[in-house]
């Protein structure tokens, strides 16, 4: 695991989705220019195509429903895919290497794409060194480190509602440190040539210095806020506040709870993002989540579009790689 | 929650199936017609309809697997929907209003309709009252308050048997007190006409004398069935009896189980109904759940088709009312 | 339960699958030939059919996720049928005889084949007696007794590499005693001709003396594999090794693991089988797991194809018998 991850083929197309360390600008913005054509407004039927017919992905999930797999099965399915899910602990498994092991048995069922959420580090891309040369390994979520999917419907979002990450200046807010959401964004803004990037967080939950290259760090959310052009709000694990107190969480809410009345003191056209399931009421009031400059519904729709985008890029390259 | 629910949109026709409180008789006829017309004899191939091609249909359960949730699942399967399960704890996330993020996060997926079944009354109404115009919500069992299908389905099977269900004598027994199938049953029953309508429990299993309007009540069971057209038995929740000591398992069944017996002295065409699963040898002897004047395969066969009546009534009515 | 099952039809062809023993070869061949038309190289499309369009899967597994029931799920899937997974513990429900309302429930849903693992012998011969006439019942493993799809699908392995069982030397090893897997190989093999079957366990694993008729038995594994053609390997349950001490592990493993060493004085094109999942470093290393002679992931892809071939068969069987 010491070298780069061969993510892309040689045509320079996604074969695994995993990072989006290095991945091209340009890449990026043809993923999210595939996502877009997949919009629709709200009532009209969603978008649909052939792109996977015939494949098969498997949702390797070590929790059992969330939003995330929700939406990787909704994308599969609407481009023609027959999915399976999984509910494998996959961590728990690498003792005796048997996580190889599932891997291989659903790769001889003939599964095109397993999507894998994990909790452990390197998983997702052990599992992408492995697998035969036909075969596609997405990320849905790697631990504290990786969430790429979310990194780019989340720019998607940002250039929806901006136009253009140039010039704009980007709050990230909340538990930093441990937070797979907020580096992915890192990586994908910074690509899409972010103006300034500011990450707002108490000091036990502020990353590590080497970390968020080029990103202005503030402790002071009134601080970190003013100006911004998008607020990016993140959840908060309330274990993790401390001893979790109440005390402790209207301190947090406090310090860092995003209201009405500090969000007016962002851009006036501010948008407020975040990644669900929300803490209304500690990281985020009910006012500001279900107020105009929310586009929190947005980001989870964009998800469906972004995963189809993936999804359908990643068949494409199949397509051209194969004689 | 203190206004009328409208489950209805302009033109009468269904958006939501929450309750059959109010609903017109002749819209209820004209679900049961729909469903007769899904009924296929045994070994034939089911029926199939492409009313909900392109629809997404969201299965929420607290329950993980219930024969309500795999009867939902094909009726919206065989019209062509796209489902998605999830096992989701909605009456404890109520807690912080999480209960409507969650749903905003599968409307934004573009999610038509949400089948949900929930132990906290209330929840589904909130849940309908929250989801934007084109969404649907159909209750899939709701506390000891109504399960609205099971209760069309229950007057299908009558109307099957016995042709129209005025001038009938239909017998409910068991724990009416708690039972959402007894409400429902009533509420369809008595909009079509049923002659007379016969609640049989034990003082502590009798609902509260302003329910059950028109039903006549009795504590001796070989009272109430004398002469019934229509016995159905309630599944006994086997906690709910006093202390459930084996002891009081058998006076339960001496007291309130169908024998063959007792269903003598009954109409000599009368059938015996159950909505699963059955206690045999408690609420019902194997004698008769599976004698020849029991329908209790057929209500099942019923729910299916009475789900997918229900589904493609609301995709019509969604398309009727689409600019 | 004392008369034998019929789970051939008039025609001689499948109603149900719940045992090899008594199969004519004549069938097994059939089916095998028919599973070997739905190979496909790594890489290509799997193959896919109509043959279950319009039908109903019903996959009732006690475990909730097993390579078996995904096996399952994408041979019906690739057929055309819409599959339902339900997690039930059947066994646990024998009393009172809830399993077989369970299936009738199932069954009135126009569900038309049960796939059914389960943890207590006779449980799946008891639902095919209960059904209807329209419906099948495949094991998907049934406690140690049974598990007619990996019995033929290792058939099929062997054929493919050794082009016939006739003359043939396999060497089964491990807890036969408790396994399933070796009784259905037992069945299959013996069908097709084996040569010569060996059995090689300590004694505590060796199954009673009436069993398996024809085997020689072998508590020596050098013994045992000299001259094989085949070695299957079976997984250990390490609960059953004595008390699974550390030390017991490494016993068992000098004494019943496969090595590179030990497999060289097998025959030299011998191949070596594993049902999954594997114990790496116990029954098998890794350097034979995944060396030349090992066709373990073989086995999984026809896993996939033996089942498409016993749902086709079987669809095939019920039109023929349709008037």
């Amino acid at each position: 695991m010491t070298q780069p991850l061969p993510q892309l083929d040689a045509g320079g197309r996604l074969r695994h989705l995993i990072t989006l360390d290095g991945l091209d600008p340009g890449l990026i913005r043809e993923l999210l220019d595939r996502a877009q054509a997949y919009q629709r407004p709200p009532g009209q039927p969603p978008p649909r195509g052939d792109d996977l017919r015939g494949w098969t992905v498997a949702n390797l999930f070590a929790e059992p429903s969330t939003r995330t797999r929700a939406s990787f099965e909704l994308a599969a399915v609407r481009l023609g895919a027959d999915v399976i899910n999984l509910d494998v602990m996959l961590s728990s498994r690498v003792k005796g290497e048997s996580i190889i092991d599932t891997i291989y048995t659903l790769e001889a069922m003939q599964v095109d794409v397993f999507v894998v959420r994990d909790a452990e580090p390197g998983i997702i891309e052990f599992i992408a060194r492995h697998v035969g040369g036909h075969v596609s390994v997405i990320s849905g979520g790697e631990a504290h480190v990786s969430h790429p999917t979310q990194g780019l419907l989340d720019a998607l979002t940002i250039r929806q509602h901006k136009g253009d990450l140039r010039g704009l200046t980007v709050t990230i807010v909340g538990d930093i440190r441990h937070s797979r959401v907020a580096r992915s964004a890192h990586r994908a803004f910074t690509a899409l040539g972010v103006g300034e990037l500011r990450l707002v967080a108490p000091p036990e939950m502020m990353p590590e210095p080497q970390e968020f290259e080029g990103a202005r760090r503030h402790v002071s959310f009134d601080e970190g806020i003013r100006g911004a052009d998008v607020v990016m709000m993140l959840r908060i694990q309330k274990e993790r506040i401390t001893v979790a107190k109440p005390t402790d969480i209207e301190r947090y809410h406090e310090n860092y709870g995003l209201t009405a009345a500090r969000l007016a003191t962002a851009k006036p056209q501010a948008i407020v993002m975040h990644p669900g399931p929300m803490n209304r009421g500690v990281e985020i009031t009910s006012e500001v989540a279900d107020g105009p400059q929310s586009v929190i519904r947005r980001q989870v729709a964009n998800g469906v579009a972004m995963r189809m985008a993936v999804l359908a890029h990643i068949a494409d390259a199949r397509r051209r790689r194969a004689p």
